[in-house]
């Protein structure tokens, strides 16, 4: 960390903010010349707040040198976490480390024959889990909000049929007892920095699938897992959908970079929704394709066998025999790579 | 709503599609020519989900005329809502209808002292509410998180004291009942679309700040004080704290326009966070007074008496001294807008 | 200037690094820790290019502390530039330094008649310069592209009749010679980085208009200015017109906040075109408003006497008869503000 | 387009609308409701000028359904433009229609020894054109402005070497003479929208290769190459190179998704160039898989024996080693696409 102080200030002041930082086990360089003085923080400043240290009288700006997370930093952890989500019949399915996963179903859980007959559909064609939205955060009040606790039941019915375990969304910490039995439990991008909720989803005991905010940069993203991983929970799947960008003929802007970027700077599994980062249907699988490219250890994909009856975000989704040939695609690219799926 | 049909679409596909329409008591218009087929949809199409017409496989694209919102729509309700905040000793403060509201105080409550010292001084200089942070929503799992149930007790303290209603943001539902005596609700940037929140807060019966997301429109703000409204409750004050943008000088880019636009497009009162929206001091008082030119109904600022030793935000906080300043030249601008304060 | 070295580099090779800037006459300050090891380079750093040090193989990063410009930099020139523009009749119309200048015109010239009536009754109003696009940059080749050379005939035309000196915008630098007599030459939004023309505008001894990029950060903007001044022309005139962000329902989101930054940073005049940044014509009153409070020079504001006839941007142009009432309101607040207009 | 009227207005003004259009050889279809009135306009709207039709009193809003494209759209010229780049050995280079096409080379030309040996080397590793900037657009006036005439002449001195046809920037109209002998001219991403730029260069009979603006839409990137079509040169390499957003990790960020949204909308040629969209050297290898996988026809690295002495960009610059074991992945994927490099 580098401070970088005001011209002309008293060096009496400059040795109470040296002690500060010694009193916190850092060390501090000192260097001044005609134009600037600047103090170099040398030690983990993980847990100096940085927009304290800027609001100090003397300090003219901040400037962090290394990364403020650690728990889901490489540098500290440099092997691949692998999530292992545990499979009713004995087995488990792994994402990262060479292990790709394919996230499939319906935006919204409608009624029991739709999510068994999803379910049958993506297992057939190579999905390893099932997703399906019970609560569904909407834009207008007046849509559909989702069948709620009973839209996890229909979900489980699903499991229970297919063998496929099941990811879905919470919305509200007070649902939580009601996911006992999900084995995935998503953070959608509205929640990614509802940090009451990631601080307890650290103490839960089941993977996480956290989606990036659409305006969080890449290292807000790493913080918010870092508030799950602080929390003891390190079964973490990071999950880029795109951002919000000026560009308006795809719904967001797909942070393809962000791939490889997470790769680098993280150790955990990374996975690309192109459904939500699109919102077109005929985009899901050049962009899936772009995302085994650049590294991604998996897919989260839309599939509705009637998308324009879908409760919500029809739009975006393929049906059945579009994912079926989408993901004969993305198997041999898989492949490609030399990973497993 | 308009609705592009594919080209060569089957007549009774279209048909049904009409039928939907009118099922829904609103009407349609047909028109077809060489290169594009229309349909314009007539009447109330608030409760119309454009995802799921955009879903149906004949259509095109389809793009809204009126507004998807309806509570809060000015076209609706022509006359400003006035928020009423009842004060202790029999007065009330009021935001809106040209009355104008500054509310100040600290980022976070940090001690009894502190937040009735400073309570003491932004009363003096003219503020008419008092904000102060209890629950903190910090990037870093790291940084001090907010006093809490405690911090909302010394703002009851501060308020007995000064009599200033007071204003906290609350980080998740589960507090609610913790909130009983603050007299002004937050739901801030992050927790705008946090619907299952909006929808409760649209039945506490109490006046509510909510906080224009980072990367959020201004249609999607007011559809998030349409939850609320849609709820029951139309005590609601607009917050315009600042967008993301790729500027890095400023922390965000405050959106000037956005008070205009609020104010043409909804009959609730709107305010401006110049401190969140710049992240710099030096910043307030010109904004402040953008703000008021452009037509806001109110101002939020963060005062601390010692920037340097805050336990958040410091480095966008003013001091106690130039809150005042800035408040002289407020009070005359104003007055010159024809507004109370 | 701060560079952040990387580990376990060979002493030899920063012993390298440090002995190439002080061939430059910076001098260096070394500090080394456990994590991280820094430069700290002290001097008049603004002719060091940022991205050759970044790609010395043993830097990890590099942060600028001092501004890259200097010409333009209030540090080094305190006292406000006036931009002093000769009026035929012995007189001048100034922007800066406590003189407020209004920019107003149609968007494209069309005719004579529509230009002298035009001319004759924003001057009426009270506008100081008369704006005119003669070469105009259109999105589509199919649309109207302006008079061009005529055009330029046609607007000087105008000036005689009424005295206005005339601002109007240049495409490419083959064109300079036709702005001999053009008292202001603009660089619209889309040349600001078109080098080569702001060069040879350096040395073109004519006051110069920049507006900002429309995706181009307030330092940028400046180093577009350091291009002129570097060149010896220091008439120069900053145009913040807005910038594009993900919001939709206007055109560009005004960046109000550039408008005391540039104030903060340099000496020169600033001015807001509020007609572009909003699109709209019932914005451009409050976004003038608030330009006004925020601390700008002066306002550029389209006028058409038929914005529905307008052969470009009639959607974003005012009447001669709201552009009456905008300078009624506009006046008065000039002179709240202690400036001239 | 769909034009939607304002409440209440006289019959005869929206005959005199409607006769507007018609005099286009446009039809009306008119639908009228008791919220909305709605004009279908049906017929080659391509022409119609729609901030013209906006600036009516009488329109309330204008929506296009048609693109306002029309030499570049795919829907009047459905199979793929190959541009051919005629070698001096009597072979063609091409891009597009499967053929694959990768331009490397360094950010700039310094002297003779550098361009020729970068040359062979880009050569031998499997590169099929040279890039080279002669004319740099460099954001500070005090940085290295490229070699200019004589930078060319070098590139021209390595093509006979290699036989490699060459790539250049023009930075302004004045010295399209000195490019007679360049075989693709570069429009780059500040001159995108350079109108005069733009229409010289559809009648100059040289494939161009035009970069995306780093704020401009896809739409708008279209327009772009419409004015070079217009002007009778379908010889268009399209190039995406990172647009501007709030993320900061990377230079710009790549929109991957322009790459098939561009095959889906024109019939030119696509590609990628990951230098400059991430800043960042050890991207580059997966952001070009990345793009080979979502479709592009090519793409253009920038390749440098001693980034750390580059004379600029150094810092995204990959070696000469690092290029050609890209290249061995990037060729083994192209195979895998079906196209030919």
């Amino acid at each position: 960390m580098i401070v970088i102080l005001k011209q002309n200030t008293e060096k009496a002041r400059i040795e109470t903010l040296i002690k500060k930082f010694e009193n916190m086990g850092l060390s501090c360089h000192y260097s001044s010349g005609a134009h600037t003085t600047i103090l170099g923080i040398i030690g983990d400043t993980t847990r100096v707040d940085i927009d304290l240290v800027r609001a100090d009288e003397i300090v003219e700006d901040v400037k962090r040198v290394s990364e403020p997370y650690k728990a889901v930093n490489r540098k500290f952890h440099p092997d691949d976490t692998i999530v292992r989500i545990p499979v009713s019949k004995g087995k488990e399915v792994c994402i990262g480390g060479g292990f790709f996963g394919v996230i499939a179903g319906p935006c919204s859980v409608e009624c029991v024959e739709q999510i068994i007959s999803m379910a049958k559909e993506v297992y057939k064609s190579g999905a390893t889990l099932l997703r399906g939205g019970a609560f569904k955060p909407r834009t207008s009040p007046y849509s559909f909000q989702g069948l709620q606790a009973q839209g996890l039941e229909l979900l489980l019915t699903a499991k229970q049929e297919t063998g496929l375990p099941i990811v879905s969304e919470i919305m509200d910490l007070s649902h939580l007892e009601l996911f006992r039995d999900v084995d995935v439990i998503q953070v959608g991008a509205r929640n990614m920095q509802n940090f009451t909720m990631l601080k307890a989803l650290g103490q839960c005991g089941k993977p996480i699938l956290l989606k990036r905010g659409l305006a969080n940069t890449i290292e807000e993203f790493l913080m918010s897992a870092e508030y799950i991983m602080a929390g003891g929970n390190s079964q973490i799947i990071l999950c880029e959908r795109g951002i919000r960008t000026f560009e308006t003929f795809t719904r967001n802007t797909l942070d393809i970079s962000a791939v490889p970027v997470l790769n680098h700077l993280s150790h955990l599994p990374v996975v690309v929704d192109p459904s939500h980062a699109a919102g077109i249907p005929w985009l899901i699988q050049p962009l899936s394709k772009a995302s085994v490219a650049a590294g991604a250890d998996g897919l989260m994909i839309e599939v509705h066998n009637k998308p324009s009856t879908a409760l919500s975000d029809g739009a975006q989704s393929i049906t059945p025999a579009q994912f079926n040939s989408t993901m004969d695609v993305i198997k041999s690219q898989v492949l490609f790579e030399g990973k497993k799926l």
